[in-house]
């Protein structure tokens, strides 16, 4: 167990989930579901059933530290990795895999983002420790879901069938960003296709020479930095030359161009709670099909609608049908469910029109 | 003028413009229209034109005692008489009346609820005038409000048609209470059916004769606090009657009864502002027929919308057509206009699930 490490993805800002997350308090430090723990508590306590409490990293953007610390109070400073600037998770995770080769160079690493939802934590486990078992042969391991409907919002992992149908572990073929929806449909019925979870396993030996490989000139920066990871000097040094990585995901800058890359297929009640209406499907609804978080709320002819306001607030809502209707930060946002892929384009309307900065 | 007296009706509670109006801050003390001075400060300021300052006297209930004298500084505190209880127009009529007797028995009275919008203010004064020249032949005099629209929401008033078709004052035949829809639109074509304002004007000498006649309990009450009223004793006096008087409007209790009253046919842009849906209809639109007070609301998709918001308050709304959306003492309320007569509905629903007190 004591080679094994976790890192926790909690650098983004939600911006889908406008307007409960913010730049200020992203939806990883929300209680999203209304459950008494917030997303990175819950992955925190998830990922502490893999490997020692000590060897779980978060990485997250530096303004976001004091929170970290206060939500997650067993963490002791040094695990917490802070980013100067926002630069995707390539940069992300090879910083963390750097600094944790220094430390143990026989390490194995399982990065997950702060911010899904996994229903169904035993499978979960037990996806992990096969994964963690692939990746010391060598590949990358990837993590599948096994696609309930044809969602244009995921990524998609095609995997080749192979002779041994009784094992979860299949090699990558392809990577495929969101389709559109006859493609998901096709990727569906096909059953060669699943769900790229953005969650990944390997040894910090792979994913190193996988990044010197597709992302040499990040490689270089890391690997120059390989003095002071531990030392009083590393984030004296994390500051100058993370702002200058490249900003690119971990999947396009290096998943994609892997030769060796294995995926688990697996299926565990996994959402990446991306936008309202992948919520709606998580939280339980009332006979008219009403998800509500929120104490004080009333609905009168209302249907499919997603409620989530402080639970002080006094709501009452009528005659609403497939709504998204949200209260936090002092901020209301009604929405029809079908256009919530605007909120980024409201959000940024309100920033020009200077009514939010 | 000496001997005019105005009474500004304060003592309701709005309920109907629940959530901006609630029984700890009823409407008349909010800036409904945004325009920077409350209901209760607009109908003051329109009074000052009528009688001089001193004779301005407001009836409310105890509990807004300080809310009255904090919008109204001009006001000593003898100006503003206080009701223990409530119980609906007649006997707040009838204390005003009998106190203003006793200090001027040749006194006129203006009656105005302090809720309501005027926008033409001079034709306001000039009709006034018009009925404080005719009280002093003896009858009640009542504004009569020229019909725009089969209103089922207004009481009528049907006047006798005469010779002097040049006079706007007329002798009043009947009074109507709020009819359907159907009576509405006959009164509305046969052009001697006009709304009743509520807004009153007589001398004291009359409306205490007709309250004799027609509420000889409530006329016998105050009539023995006569020696009490101006004196350090009138709080008290008031304190043990009017918990006891019959709770009845003026309108039913003594104009309806009464054989001789005048109505002044007028049209001076007024509207009770008795619910979200009279007030739309005197707020600016934009091009889409929305009617917003608030200064953080961006709207996407949505028509014909009132939108009441806290200034500081972020809103955004999309795909509303026809809605209410009130914001007001953490207390949120999105309705179909066409629903609103329910909202009396949704508040006894929450006192009873215990959701507000």
């Amino acid at each position: 167990m004591k080679d094994r490490y976790c890192i926790i993805m909690a650098g983004g800002i939600g911006s889908r989930f406008w307007p409960m997350s913010t730049s200020q308090l992203p939806k990883q430090f929300h209680d999203v579901l209304g459950t008494g723990k917030t997303l990175i508590q819950q992955t925190f306590d998830r990922l502490t059933k893999v490997c020692p409490v000590e060897n779980i990293l978060i990485v997250t953007n530096q303004d976001y530290f004091d929170l970290t610390k206060e939500q997650l109070p067993a963490l002791k400073d040094e695990q917490i990795l802070t980013e100067p600037a926002r630069r995707n998770t390539a940069p992300c995770i090879a910083y963390a895999a750097y600094k944790i080769r220094k430390e143990n160079p026989k390490a194995s690493m399982v990065v997950a983002p702060a911010d899904h939802l996994i229903l169904q934590e035993a499978d979960f486990i037990r996806t992990v420790e096969i994964a963690l078992e692939q990746a010391q042969k060598g590949p990358l391991v990837t993590l599948g879901i096994k696609p309930s409907r044809p969602d244009t919002g995921y990524g998609y992992i095609q995997f080749e069938e192979d002779d041994n149908a009784a094992t979860e572990v299949k090699t990558v073929k392809t990577f495929t960003e969101k389709p559109n929806l006859d493609l998901a449909k096709e990727f569906l019925s096909s059953g060669d296709f699943y769900w790229n979870s953005g969650i990944f396993i390997w040894t910090v030996d792979a994913i190193i020479k996988e990044i010197e490989e597709s992302l040499p000139e990040t490689a270089q920066l890391f690997e120059e930095g390989n003095d002071f990871y531990g030392t009083d000097k590393e984030q004296e040094y994390i500051q100058k030359i993370y702002p200058i990585c490249t900003s690119i995901s971990i999947d396009f800058g290096v998943m994609e161009k892997a030769q060796n890359v294995s995926v688990v297929l697996s299926d565990f009640g996994w959402s990446d709670l991306g936008t309202w209406g992948s919520l709606y499907t998580h939280l339980p609804h009332d006979d008219f099909g009403n998800a509500v978080v929120g104490k004080g709320v009333q609905l009168y002819d209302s249907e499919s609608c997603i409620v989530r306001t402080p639970h002080e607030k006094t709501v009452v809502l009528q005659g609403l049908k497939d709504y998204i209707v949200v209260e936090s930060n002092n901020v209301l946002l009604v929405c029809q469910k079908q256009e919530e892929q605007r909120i980024k384009e409201f959000v940024a309307d309100l920033s020009k029109n200077k009514i939010i900065k």
